[in-house]
């Protein structure tokens, strides 16, 4: 058996004591499956006294993480610290031009900087690995880069903040509120205390952005991201949703399209007849789509400390093999710059659910709005009579352009009969086939 | 750029044209992933002048595939030939002689003879490589072996026969029996004309014999493989399933015990809230479980042009970017011989329909006979009644032992009360918590 892969690992929260546990826990297994032991080396976190689930004091201790990533014995940085910036970055940059390997569960990091730590990468012929950066467990970025490699995708969507499929799960489950389900989430723990990052899409579209860059071969674009998150989604629109056959995900998409790369954050109406529909609580699932092989899913948990280290002990099992692969596919310098489509030339299906005073003549109204915008009507539900008093109309339409869906809902909100501003969810399509787009 | 990947195919059917195919129509895109070109030079099939949708004039064409295999200018050896012995067998060892990677889709190649090829493969320090031969173009292989190679995969299990499930889903569907949706299957070229690989099982136990050497690192057991395939399933035990909340699937089953290794391939009940209760169609899917990981499932299509093109291009651009992996996660000397457990030994829910004549103290009898035996049971069902005339009965139990089921079986068969012989089918629980065994 060749010489061990040595390892420092910075960072030593829940997922780093993850990392050491499986690292201890399966060693020879391990050994066995890498054809080398993997060897912890030295460790790095803020407090070296606080108390832990594993047990440290065999690996040698960094109080500067920076300082052990440039000179640690190492074959191998793993970066846990989080942020997309700060130490985060300075610890893995130190690591490579070291001409240490580095693998990261950062997501914000490679989301925000990937492209300049894969060109180091690259030059030092080192590899860069971030399986655990998106979908936790779920190896999806080796199904991108590798099990997938010989398609063309097309596109590549999927359920990728747990946080957030909790809350809308919950909320269809209970018929409690956006507010009341959050507050229950942060009080378990399913939420931080700042649940921006999750429920207003950011940690989603930094995933999404990896992942288009993986699968179309450009550089990771996470300011062409467009992002929406889930704090405007009612229990109305989710009633109103199961009964036109629909679910409420907050989904992030990247897909080519003729006017550019579409990335994606929103919450989507899925087709309860597709498989990503009946992704609930915390899990993530990604739906990947090649013109050789047609739609492919994967599912299973986003985050916790098991899944993550799954991943990371995975890329370091690949490091130990001797399997090297440029970060993003294709070196970095051969990616191309990917032109962000904008999302007003997006094309899809919509639903619009409508406040509007119950009157003769309004639904004439909205329809001739959407007739001349060039909208096509799918189907229209009104449910509940009250004369004269505000009532819900919800529709949904044909593959339409953004723009003029845009332009329909402007002129909706401006009849004297509809009450509140229109609300719009897309629909997204589970095979591509069914949209004109 | 380094010097083109050269490769030789044997076999030149459905599978053979769409890998050239693909290698044609995509090659810029694939010599940028892998590094370098992938060049045919050479094929080899039954009848050189047959009319082929893809253009074989530029490739040295010999009648002799093992002579290809052993002789041609290549890299790779690519055998879609099929069938576990003759040519194919032939091929893939004259290629392995001659210092030539091999590449397959045949799974019942790998499960009888994976063994012996992969120790020639790491002999020669060369590649045995077969993501094509389970589950088409799902990255299975690739999950197993590398993806999720952090865990002690404790079970694996799925739909592995698009067939099967088709006739399945259809007879769900439509309420027609066995024979009726499998003559039309089979008029549609869905279904073989001679059915016995797929609707026995047989085709889906070679699938799973190569996934459990993968998952638990023992040598591949095909003669380990319990294998009851889905002529008995009646629209009456599909129809009972869906009131229980249960779907009928032909599940393939690789799982470890504390007696041995269970490798399985029957027709089970799977919870209508587990994600593979709806795969539907001639869609395969895969549940992998793993004690770090948890639970992750992969979907996709399982046959095909396509799919097992984009598999066996997939294998080829590892070769070309000089990914060298065992074919069986460790080398293959280093397999385990995997214990087969006795199907006796075997512990799950069990759901029973009988057929009894409706008269006072039948299920008395019936509950007696389980209680006997120490099977608990869970639920019961009678619908209709018929006083003197033959009635259905169903049950459900709780985890049990099977031999204790059969022979609580056989005690319930002898009842004068009893008219038919039970029919028992076996439910899977989806996660492996709510179960003893």
């Amino acid at each position: 058996m060749s010489a061990p892969l040595k390892v420092a690992i910075a960072g030593l929260g829940t997922v780093g004591a993850g990392v050491i546990d499986v690292l201890q826990a399966a060693a020879p297994l391990l050994a066995a499956r890498g054809g080398r032991p993997i060897e912890v080396v030295a460790v790095s976190a803020r407090d070296r006294g606080r108390d832990r689930p594993v047990d440290i004091s065999a690996y040698a201790w960094f109080d500067d993480a920076v300082a052990m990533a440039a000179e640690a014995d190492a074959d191998v940085v793993i970066e846990l610290i989080g942020g997309a910036d700060g130490i985060a970055k300075a610890v893995a940059v130190a690591a490579l031009d070291a001409g240490r390997h580095v693998v990261t569960a950062n997501k914000a990091l490679i989301a925000h900087h990937g492209v300049e730590l894969g060109l180091k990468a690259d030059k030092a012929g080192i590899v860069l690995a971030f399986e655990a950066a998106v979908a936790g467990g779920i190896p999806i970025v080796k199904a991108l880069r590798e099990g997938l490699a010989a398609n063309r995708l097309t596109r590549v969507y999927g359920i990728l903040n747990g946080t957030s499929n909790y809350i809308l799960s919950n909320m269809r489950d209970t018929g409690r509120v956006f507010d009341d389900v959050l507050a229950e989430a942060q009080s378990l723990g399913y939420a931080e205390a700042d649940p921006g990052f999750d429920v207003d899409g950011v940690d989603a579209a930094h995933k999404i952005a990896i992942l288009a860059s993986l699968a179309f071969g450009g550089e990771v674009n996470f300011d062409g991201v467009y992002v929406e998150g889930i704090r405007h989604v009612t229990i109305e629109d989710i009633k109103f949703a199961e009964e036109l056959g629909y679910r409420i995900k907050l989904l992030a998409t990247a897909r080519l399209t003729d006017h550019g790369v579409e990335q994606r954050v929103h919450p989507c109406m899925v087709s309860l007849d597709s498989p990503i529909a009946h992704v609930e609580g915390v899990v993530n699932a990604v739906v990947a789509e090649g013109d050789v092989v047609g739609s492919t899913v994967y599912e299973g948990q986003g985050a916790g400390a098991g899944p993550t280290a799954s991943a990371v002990v995975a890329d370091l099992l690949d490091i130990a093999r001797g399997l090297r692969m440029p970060a993003f596919t294709v070196p970095t310098d051969q990616l191309t710059v990917m032109p962000a489509a904008d999302m007003a030339d997006h094309v899809g299906p919509y639903y619009v659910r409508l406040s509007v005073v119950d009157q003769p003549g309004v639904i004439a109204d909205v329809a001739a709005a959407l007739r001349d915008e060039n909208v096509s009507m799918e189907a229209m539900l009104q449910r509940g009579r009250l004369a004269g008093a505000a009532v819900s109309v919800v529709l949904t339409t044909h593959a339409t352009k953004e723009s003029s869906m845009i332009r329909a809902l402007d002129r909706i909100a401006a009849l004297d009969t509809v009450v509140e501003p229109p609300r719009m969810i897309r629909i997204e399509p589970y095979s591509e086939g069914t949209e004109a787009g």
